[in-house]
């Protein structure tokens, strides 16, 4: 084949806020019609603060086009076929995006401020609607349902069966966990056991934080500096926690972390404090209790979606975390993505990887996670892929 | 000379509790006498929580001759000439030591659970205390005061002038900031120029963190991979809230961090943070409002006091820190720290750094960070230090 199998690890796709209302379970349409007003303004307030003035609106007018694609089949498959993605892994829209589903059961779902029972019947609208999105290409859309999972394991645990049997491929659990149980507690053994049993990946994908305060100088450049932090504390507690021990057939993947020097760092933390002994003696060893280094778990059991923010040919790092891990996305229909200049931007990233490694972090790496079937997609990559022969391939 | 000025970064000292009375306010005394036997009680749990079995209990039988320094001027002296340390920065003591103020006011000072009033009060009586302690060896006791910042601003300030005048070379603020102003607020303007005035080096030192379960399988690994992150948050704070703008001849220390790779690591997340357009183009551009790139700050306002962590010969990572920012430590009279073995773990980290490496990271740069005058220590050097033919130097 003269072009590569592109598997896109991320991309968002939501329907119009007020179209989730048929989604919804019927108890909740008359509190649905109540907020519904509430909610868009309360997000367009939160991209006035997080945004720059107009960049987005100005990228939306400027992309209107390609837009609706986020949730009508059409467009999308047209952005798609454009862009070489043979198949993309489907993540909900956050607050600053314009396809949040309600009751902050979104891209950025985390506790504060939630009502559980709300926050789930706002998921679950969202996992409706992505179920059929996915149905009408189940082979290029790899849907991750939400799963806000720091309230009842039960709830999620049925949740997880529900997505399974409709075509779903994974779940997005929340990962800002402060305040609540952290993913070494017991309690979720149950949801582990299903995920695994049914094969669903966890998903972790950035943007939730904990709280900052919007008025005092430089919050954003804070933010932007922490929030790979709390990303990767599932993974440090799951770890530790010995997750990876009592189900090692786990799968779990963490998007759009953005830096990719961010992961060989904790990797190196873990593992100093899984093995050193002289500064951590008077704490115990850590070690002992694991059977694989936390670099080990890592490579056996967990992907990294490192999207359109990959720097730029980092190779250095990819190594670091391991190329079979690492995954590229485009982030589609993000303003930070690569669409519409995803060839360019591709090439930018990735020129100089040789062909083995190209092959693994363009689509091989997903499709491994994900356990797809590479015979269809690479009839569709055929036609559509990106060239091998554009690629400049190191020396 | 033919020995090193070595002046520690991380030394304790404190009284044992139960002699912190005398140097409360009287109208504490009655509430300390109250909580005493309670708090003992709670830092003996904390430490069956944190501590493995009996390790630090055999560990101060083993050494107990030389473990009353801790409080003791004479047998201090005693071991700081054995260990060849000219000087020492000291600390207060954490919940799992035995010399620990009461209230709250502790090495571990966070805000969750304490109350304002009672906290200050525990951290003043540690002051007055440290205060008379390093005027015994005004030369060799760099006394860091404790500060616990997220309360009321005026009383910070207050308290700096205070142990300003009073000998202090130093103050220890909360690291711990959730809930709380974070230190780019502007409420705490008046704080960092009191500390620019008196030249008193701002100090975070390890400990303290967010609530973990204990209950909860591997926390304990997952506190000691988070901890160095928690101590980080004041500088990605400080830095992109333009406090090194607006003070810019502040001084901050980190303390007893654990891996020299921490810091690598999250100078170049804030380095890609202030920088990268593409990826943050729609947050706006976190440059623009900085005058230097974080690396520049931390080079000119701050030093990392690395402690026993130190990992071993670690050099490439002491440069990207920058090989003038680094200071070693025993953290005297801790089970973690190189006492009573200082010598052979002083080799075992440093053996192969230059010779004006090792001047700067045994001595020269904790020299600058504190505004020392060198010639009298150097007279104490002389006689105590380590000797320079000792160390093998690199080839």
């Amino acid at each position: 084949m003269d072009r590569y199998l592109l598997i896109s690890s991320d991309g968002h796709a939501g329907l119009p806020p007020e179209r989730y209302r048929e989604y919804l379970d019927p108890q909740y349409r008359e509190k649905f019609d109540e907020e519904l007003a509430k909610e868009i303004a309360e997000r367009a307030d939160a991209e006035n603060a997080f945004l720059i003035s107009d960049f987005n609106t100005k990228w939306r007018d400027e992309n209107a086009d390609g837009l609706d694609g986020a949730w009508d089949s059409a467009i999308r498959n047209k952005v798609m076929d454009a862009d070489g993605v043979a198949a993309e892994v489907l993540f909900t829209d956050g607050i600053t995006e314009n396809n949040s589903p309600p009751f902050g059961g979104d891209l950025g779902m985390r506790p504060f401020d939630a009502d559980p029972e709300l926050q789930w019947a706002g998921a679950r609208s969202f996992n409706r609607w992505l179920s059929e999105f996915c149905q009408d290409e189940p082979l290029r859309r790899l849907g991750m349902g939400l799963c806000p999972a720091l309230w009842d394991v039960e709830t999620s645990v049925r949740e997880i069966y529900w997505a399974k049997e409709n075509g779903l491929k994974g779940m997005q659990l929340s990962h800002i966990v402060e305040g609540y149980d952290n993913y070494n507690h017991p309690k979720y053994y149950p949801m582990w056991a299903a995920l695994e049993e049914t094969g669903m990946v966890v998903n972790f994908h950035s943007g939730a934080s904990q709280p900052y305060d919007r008025s005092s100088p430089g919050w954003l450049g804070i933010y932007c500096s922490e929030y790979p932090f709390w990303l990767s504390r599932p993974l440090i507690a799951m770890i530790f926690g010995g997750v990876f021990d009592r189900f090692p057939k786990l799968k779990v993947a963490f998007t759009e972390v953005g830096g990719d020097f961010w992961w060989p760092a904790i990797m190196q933390m873990m593992d100093f404090r899984a093995k050193v002994k002289k500064g951590s003696a008077k704490m115990g060893d850590h070690s002992a209790k694991l059977a694989l280094s936390p670099t080990e778990y890592l490579r056996r059991n967990v992907w990294i979606g490192s999207s359109a923010q990959m720097d730029d040919q980092n190779y250095e790092d990819y190594h670091k975390i391991g190329i079979g891990r690492v995954m590229w996305g485009t982030d589609y229909p993000h303003p930070e993505g690569t669409w519409p200049n995803t060839d360019e931007q591709m090439h930018g990233a990735l020129d100089g990887l040789n062909e083995a490694d190209l092959e693994r972090v363009l689509g091989l790496n997903a499709a491994e996670c994900f356990d797809l079937d590479i015979e269809p997609l690479n009839k569709i990559a055929s036609k559509i892929g990106p060239l091998r022969s554009r690629f400049k391939q190191a020396a």
